[in-house]
């Protein structure tokens, strides 16, 4: 996100940040050697795919400003400890994320207000928590952008829908929300684990309560899901299922995809 | 390296293994959804830029077959715990490298020895021996193939020669060896660090006693440059230091190079 085209917040540092940050001019503001346009990093979890790409940002020259609440931030310290390893190279300057309802700000963009909206999913597999939910696990995140009056919600993970999320949600001009799994079983009847959807944290797009219903009562502009799994056939852009988001007015994602307030 | 071209041990897992494994098609014999042909990863030490791929393997079926020494290993379940979080996916089978000349082999590579020669490098910095070296913090790797009889050095940290390593290099018929600066004090000059090449482990290519002369008393009839920093003049093909290694028979290694012994 960025007021200016030149200062950046990164939402969540996915392992591939480096290619990210190659294939995205924006990002390389090319003031200093190793210059990035990378200001801050707000992590709405603890995730492997989530956190990983902080130890890329490792090289540059002053503490890496990171937000996060203080649940994902112990899981950094402490079981994942990349914010102790990145001590021994750019270091950290944390900021740690009240889930108080009260909105914060983060330097330089002046004209976004950040509102935290605590959600039901699920702490990383390695975390402590795992099994012993907290508030603070997980976070959606409402941006308000006071130069448009434009309010996205945005949740990589949501696992079930809560009267905050539901009211964040419905306040929202643009929706970027959890895209995991297409339906509930899809990664055992693949294979790929024994987990449903909603064991792992995920609402799945069909059936009943989910995401499609979701979305069909919610009045945004625009309704795009993110976050989506190799298994979903939702990829397939000549899928039954791609289709039958599009009669909704549903988006899906892409790399590279720039989004205007 | 692999000896059937389905089966391949992985030296080293860089952070972009996802995008390695996409643009090398060997790598992706599909026997199953999430297949690679990756069988065993084997580490020289246990910097971030040779270990963070391993979170990238994690969705496979089976316990990662992972070949490191004591001191890797220890870095890997302790300050950077690696090892540790895979537990709670895949899991690691480790595998202890001895460092007592003994060679050993790693299934299903029947044709392929590995003995490894404890390097003069360094730690990582966020090793608790960074400013304590221990032998087994670094290694390189001479490799034998039955097959063709042919020998490889490789060693992306290199620090400085020993009696060990100069005997290593000597048998070699094909090196790969630390390219990382061309200068002690290319890191200094550039202003991205304040330290020399060799306070970081690493032997610069020209000046006295540098890779150059080192590799000009070499037999081997390949002498492969790897492990480039993005500082080294060398990465730019119109160089007057590329041209130089090329006078010397010294070639620089590219991403998907390939190598028939």
């Amino acid at each position: 996100m960025s007021d200016d085209g030149i200062n950046w917040v990164l939402v969540n540092a996915s392992p591939d940040i480096l290619v990210q940050i190659r294939a995205t001019p924006a990002l390389q503001p090319a003031r200093a050697v190793r210059d990035t346009g990378i200001a801050a990093v707000l992590l709405m979890d603890a995730q492997i795919d989530h956190v990983t790409g902080l130890l890329m940002l490792r090289e540059r020259g002053t503490p890496l400003p990171l937000y996060a609440t203080a649940e994902v931030l112990a899981d950094l310290s402490q079981a994942l400890p990349l914010t102790r390893v990145l001590g021994h190279y750019c270091g950290v300057e944390p900021h740690t994320l009240a889930i108080d309802g009260q909105p914060f700000s983060i330097a330089p963009l002046r004209d976004t207000t950040f509102l935290p909206v605590p959600l039901s999913s699920k702490a990383p597999p390695y975390s402590s928590h795992r099994n012993d939910p907290h508030p603070g696990d997980n976070i959606g995140l409402m941006l308000h952008d006071s130069a448009s009056g434009a309010r996205v919600f945005y949740a990589p993970g949501l696992g079930q829908m809560t009267d905050a999320v539901e009211a964040a949600m419905r306040q929202a001009d643009v929706l970027l929300v959890d895209g995991t799994c297409w339906s509930d079983d899809e990664m055992i009847t693949l294979g790929l684990s024994k987990k449903t959807a909603h064991m792992m944290g995920h609402l799945p797009q069909s059936g009943p309560g989910g995401m499609i219903e979701v979305l069909a009562r919610m009045p945004a502009r625009r309704k795009i899901l993110i976050h989506i799994n190799n298994s979903n056939p939702i990829l397939r852009e000549d899928s039954p299922e791609r289709t039958e988001l599009a009669t909704h007015g549903i988006e899906v994602a892409f790399d590279g995809m720039d989004i205007t307030l």
